[in-house]
């Protein structure tokens, strides 16, 4: 009933989330923020999250607001404690 | 019904901030120049800012004009007194 009062209707998004290394990468449904980073913290074992930044450029993701915006199949990266998000190298970088 | 009455509906947008030496970048929801800058310095704290200026040109954004014709996701880069904006480096460029 809260939800159709104020007219908007949470439904889950797919998102794919990658450690900072990029050595794992899962699909996870999720409907908020922190709906997502509970998820992550299980499905990718990082018991304490310190951030999720945007895969893309490293962009903090800090709040449900700016979350919202983010569209399906966006890749994000979780960041532990003393980790921090790299350029992703492309592959002719790397010849 | 003041928003109405003006025929005008301000609408948050997305927008990604960062820090004068690009180590730090938060996606930050705002509606205005003035509510962008009151965020700002709470996710990036800094507690005084001296200018709001485009990542990839150093556009100094002072009105709430022209921050209405950014579009959704441009980057903006936060200064405190004493700094400066520089160009962007791309990856080849470090090597």
């Amino acid at each position: 009933t809260q939800q159709l009062l104020s007219g908007r209707v949470p439904r889950p998004k797919p998102f794919r989330v990658t450690n900072a290394d990029r050595s794992v990468k899962k699909g996870i449904m999720a409907e908020t923020l922190e709906d997502l980073m509970n998820k992550v913290s299980d499905s990718l074992s990082v018991p304490c999250i310190m951030a999720l930044v945007l895969d893309e450029d490293g962009t903090g993701v800090d709040t449900e607001e700016f979350f919202e915006t983010l569209s399906e199949n966006t890749v994000l990266m979780v960041l532990e404690k003393g980790q921090s998000w790299t350029p992703y190298l492309k592959y002719r970088d790397q010849l």
